[in-house]
Formats: C-alpha cells, structure tokens, sequence
C-alpha cells in the first residue's frame, strides 16, 4: 500500500526499558491520545447510555460492531444518514470490528461454550469440526471466499466476504476500519489455528487491495494479527500482517488459557511491528489487564467489561478487592458516599451507594446508564493517568498504586 | 386545622368565565408555577431518566409512590439519608402518594380488571364482593383501621393506616403529602362508593389530626375527595374534604367511564373547594386531558402515560395524530428530522428520528431515556404555554392549536 498522506500515528514519548509509549492517533472526527481505552458501542450506542455525555467523562472513541449494524439498522441507512458520526450523534472517532469475532463467538466460541481466554473448559476439541460439548451449534459457515452468518435476529443468512466488509465499512463511514479476520478459539489445535491464520492473511490481502482505492480519504485500514496462542504461529503472523502496509494493527483472536498466555502473546507479537504503527489489542480490558498490556506496547483497547459489570452492579473503585464495589451488597444500604469521592462522573457527583443500591435492587434503567458513566469515567481517568505516568516516567509507580507489579 | 404560617399557595392569576387560573405553590424545596405537570418518580426515579437532567426540561415537581419506597429501599433508608431531596439527588420539590392508589391497583382494579376511567368492561360488577372477570385475586384486605397489603415483591403483609401513612412520609419527607385513602374502581356500584368515601372522610380526619403536631415542618398534607362518577357523592366529599383544613386538595378515585364523565367530576368538585387552596388531580395528564381539567380549574396533575408511552416508542409531536409520532414505523427508517424541530430536549438536539428508531428497534436501553426526556419537556412545554395563555387569556387559542375545543 503507498502512503499517500501523513501518517495518522505519531509516538510522542517511548518509554525506557519498555515497550510502552504514549501517541496520537488523527482521524477525521478527531486525535485519540493513546495509549486510550475503547468503549465497545455496539449498535452505534453504548448500552443505557447515548453518546452525548461521553466526551465529558473523557470518552476518546468508541467501537461499533459491523455484523449488529449490517443486521439493525443496516449500512445503507447509516450512509444515508450520513455515516456513524452523523447519525449517533457522536461526533468523534469511531472503529468498527469487522465480524470476525462473530466468526468466533456466533462459531467456534459457541460450539466451544469459551470466550477469547479459556479459564474453564469443556471437554478438548480439535480442529473446527469438533462436536458441540457444553456449546451449541454454530450459527456460521466458513469458506474461503468469506463467511456467512445466520441472523441472531431472524435467521437469515448474511455473507461477508473480505472485498465486502470494506464495502459495508466505508458506508458506515467509522474513522478506523478492521479488516475481516477469523478469529479462533483457546479449544482449537495448531493445524486449525494455522490453516486459520493463513486464511486470515489472503483475506487481509484482499481487503488492503479492496480499500486501496480509498487511501487518503480519511478512513483508516487496520489489518489483524492472528495464531492462537502458538508462539511461531503468532510471530508469523505479525511479521505477515506487518508487511502488508496497513494504517494500524490489530492483535485478535485466541489469547491462551491465562491472563499469562496473553501477555506472551503480546511478547512474540509487539516487537515485529512497526514502532510507527498504532496497535489495537480487541476484545481485553479490564482494569488488571491495562497494566499487563500498555507496558507491553498496546495502544488502544476494547473491551466491553467495564459496561457490562456496570450494568450488573459491579462498580469500578480503585483499591476496592480487584477494584470492584458490588452495590447488591447490603453494606451500602444507607452508605451516603459516593462509589468514590475523587470522581467527577454524573453518578458520583449526584448520587450515594445508597440510592443507587436503591436503583439497582428496584429495577430502574436509570441505574445501568449511571454505573455506566462511572464505569467508564473510572477507565478513562486510569488511561490518563496512565499517559501521564509514561510522560514522567512512572508507570511502575502507578501500577502498583493499583497493586499490580509489571513483569 | 390552625394555620400557623404563610399559605404555601397565592392565586397569581384568575381566567375570566373559566375555573383557570395560574399560581405559585410555595415548598421547602422551591416554588412550583401551576398549571404544572408532575411527572411520575414512583421508586425515586422517573423511570429510565436519573433526577439530575430533570430541572434543565423544565420538570418542577415529581410524584413518588410511598407504597413502592416502603418495600424498597424502605422509608427508614431514605429518612437516613436526609430524605427524598438529598436521597435522590433530585432537590426540587416533590410529591408522595398514599398509597391509596395501589388499593385500587391491587385490589378492585386488579379483581376487576380495569382502570381509573373503564372504558372497556369486563362483566358488571357490584359491590366490592364480585368475583374476579377477567381480573386477578386481591391483593389487599381494607378494614376500618387500614389497609393490608400484600408485597409485590415477596408476598409479605404490609399495613398502612391513616396515621402510619402521616409518619411514613414524614420520613421520606417530600413536600406535599397524600393522605390514604381508598381509591374505588369504576365498576362500583353506588352503595360500595359511598361506604369508601365515607370511610376515606373517616381516614382523612384521623390524618389530618396525625399531622396536626407537625404543621409548620415545611410538609403540606393534601386531603383527597373520592365519590366515583356519582355526582351527589362528589359534591358531598369535596364539601367534607374541603373543610378539614389541608393545605390543598386532591381529586382521586374512579373518574367514571370516559373522558366525559371525567370532566363532569371536575364540574362537580372543583367549585366547591376553596379558591386559595391548590388542587391536583391524580393519575390524569394524557395531551387531549390537559385542556379540559386546566379549564376546570386543576392547578397539578400527575400521569404515567407521557413516560410509559416514551418507552414503547411513541413520542410527542403537537400537530401529528394524536400529538404523537410512532417510531417503530417504517416511515422513519431514514428521516434526518428530529422528533420535533421546535424542540430542545437532548433526543431533539441531538439525534434524527432515524437514530432513535435505530436504538428502539435495537431494544438500547439509551431509548427509554431519550424518548422520556422528550416526552417530559413536550409536557413541560405545553404547561409552560398554558400558563403564558392563561396569563394573556388566550387559553381558548392555544387550545386550539392542539385541534382541542375547551367545553
């Protein structure tokens, strides 16, 4: 691919004796400063909470999910309207997964009954013909020329091929674009994960030649890195994807059996990167894995734990056991703090544990939208202090402020 | 009852050759300019919209359930925490119910399948004796000395009296404080209506002397005149109610069988209640009621409807059919408008109706809250334009510009 514009990344400051750095990342819709948490906007919202609010509690970008908005409300009413940022509402910049996680989840994950990291295991299965064992039978169908989804909606079916996710890409009109990718399960063997992966990579040369006639028109390529949790598989890949002249890359699919496993995975595969590419890490984030993996070169993260627990109950507060409050607990009954007292979030400023334990336990949706914004609010200010750490030198300092120890 | 300080309520402004008028209800949390909407807070929160937004669309006062906070969070809870103001971070004024509406929700409303107007019937019924068509057991035992309810929630025996309702709301503490009554169901007949009014007179006098030692707290207590669509029983309860001293009075209980015989129990009360006392009238405010009990002389108004309504999908639009704009359909897939171009509320000035279909089809719970802060600041709006006709006699023009003829 030839560069026909600035590059869209610079690293501002890296840091000694680590692979950590801080950066900017320019899009149309604005300049992310990285290293920077991605909250996960599924269907162009997050969930309970719209994007008005999400600048001021430092929201840098957001990621949409191409298969959800191909099935609701479908890209051309998107283009239509005007792509993503016109028609949210958010008007800063925005990603958008490729369905290849779909791949996995509504596939092989499904069939697996795993998520990305396996901690708990079914039965071992092989390659992607293994039969359901604690799973269910997928919603998928892989083939060279692409994939095809059923419809969680009505049962349709949908193809996505590599040429055609560019396609659907540009008319949604997201700032950063990933390229279609399989991603595997911890569940599958070597063989599958290497016939996967190799898979993966004449699809991402598809999808950079299906985009190269659009270079310089804003939006941004960002090619995956696949291999499982298979050291050679993963520096193959890196060293492939890296060579392919994409604007970002993207570490996807299987990270292992252990938050250990990741970490080696970032180890093979950050350094065969170009230093002058931002990296996005899909699909981890929660508040022990930050630490783990900005020192280790990451750049942006996605990750949709910081909602999801939100919407449960489960709210962020740093050097709470693992961070965590749980408002169910009936300690907070009458607790008029706030979840925490050096927060600005709509929900600290407003609110005690009580009332919204009181929220909680009585069902109202207003709960999920402010344990969201402080969920949210508590990842950026962690981002932000992080880069300011990595400015003055410090993250070690700050991490075990939190009490993790970088190795 | 002896006033011992400065009526809460002033007439600012009286129609000429209506009941209208335009007031000021003076609370300890703030003064509320009448005719004004209050919308529905039943567990301390107006559903899927936390109370913060509230105050800058123009809401004046909320409407609590003391039935609900009884059972969660409890009224000791919200007493421990300062009250309904600082529990709830909503700091305007704020209204609690006596529950008397639930003995009719779940009990003769629930055994008779119906609501406050029936306008669908079930097989007639008589007294409080006729067996359940098309309706649910009872969930409530009414004796002399109270009522017994049982928990939605777990099914356990709560009691409420006259005076324990008085204590309980000293303890959530909202400003104006409904006595318990007993609220009948349209299919009662004559001879149970009356025996229920004259019981409620009974609970109403044993209230107003709980309350007596608290008179001057800031608190004002509302008597409640009952009678369902009997014109004799209306006149005498308004008569009884209106000479216990309250500080303002309700209009509760069965509204008859339409619209119609609503606004014939408005002509029979409402005359006879004291000018200088503020009246409110419960659990009615759909757009096409607003004008004909304003007209009559109705200076608060409480109703679910515009919030309900909000979370199916329909929203408010002056000039559409029924003021009303059904998202679900087709017709909006890509429409760049907002709901309403006059509008400034956060889904208006925002997002398309496009988006918002998107979110509703998508069933994002950030739609209930979009839709409900536009439906309250149509209702806010509309009381505010009211107000302004009433003040440049103009209540006939404005009315009909919503396509309504004020009889």
């Amino acid at each position: 691919m030839d560069k026909t514009n600035a590059p869209a990344f610079r690293v501002d400051r890296a840091a000694a004796g680590s692979m950590a750095r801080t950066g900017s990342l320019t899009t149309p819709h604005g300049v992310i400063r990285t290293p920077a948490f991605v909250p996960v906007a599924t269907r162009a919202t997050v969930k309970s909470v719209e994007p008005a609010p999400l600048a001021a509690i430092g929201v840098q970008v957001l990621i949409c999910n191409t298969y959800h908005l191909h099935l609701v409300p479908g890209e051309d009413v998107v283009h239509e309207l005007g792509g993503l940022a016109v028609f949210s509402g958010w008007d800063g910049p925005t990603m958008t997964d490729s369905g290849g996680f779909q791949v996995f989840s509504l596939g092989a994950g499904k069939v697996h009954g795993v998520g990305k990291v396996a901690s708990v295991f079914p039965d071992e299965v092989g390659g992607s013909g293994g039969t359901p064992r604690g799973g269910s039978p997928s919603l998928v169908r892989l083939t060279e020329e692409g994939v095809r989804f059923r419809s969680i909606l009505d049962g349709s079916w949908h193809t996505f091929s590599p040429e055609g996710v560019v396609e659907l890409q540009r008319k949604l009109g997201a700032d950063i674009a990933l390229v279609l990718d399989e991603c595997t399960s911890p569940l599958h063997d070597r063989e599958y994960t290497r016939a996967a992966m190799e898979r993966t990579h004449r699809w991402a040369e598809r999808a950079a030649c299906a985009f190269r006639p659009r270079q310089g028109e804003g939006q941004l390529q960002y090619g995956i890195v696949q291999g499982g949790a298979f050291h050679d598989l993963r520096e193959e890949s890196a060293r492939v994807i890296a060579s392919m002249g994409f604007d970002g890359v993207a570490i996807g699919g299987s990270l292992g059996r252990s938050k250990e496993d990741m970490r080696h995975v970032l180890d093979w595969v950050v350094p065969l990167l170009p230093a002058d590419l931002p990296r996005h890490l899909l699909g981890i984030g929660e508040i022990e894995d930050i630490f783990a993996t900005v020192s280790r070169g990451v750049d942006t993260l996605d990750c949709a734990a910081a909602t999801r627990m939100a919407r449960n109950g489960s709210v962020l507060l740093k050097g709470a056991p693992r961070h965590r409050l749980h408002l169910r607990n009936a300690a907070y009954r009458s607790d008029p703090r706030p979840i925490d007292p050096t927060c600005d979030c709509p929900a600290c400023r407003n609110h005690s544990r009580a009332y919204l334990r009181h929220l909680l336990r009585a069902g109202e949706l207003s709960f999920a939208r402010l344990a969201t914004l402080h969920n949210l609010r508590a990842m950026t200010r962690l981002m932000a202090s992080i880069r300011e750490a990595l400015d003055a030198d410090a993250l070690d300092d700050l991490a075990a402020s939190w009490g993790v120890a970088i190795d």
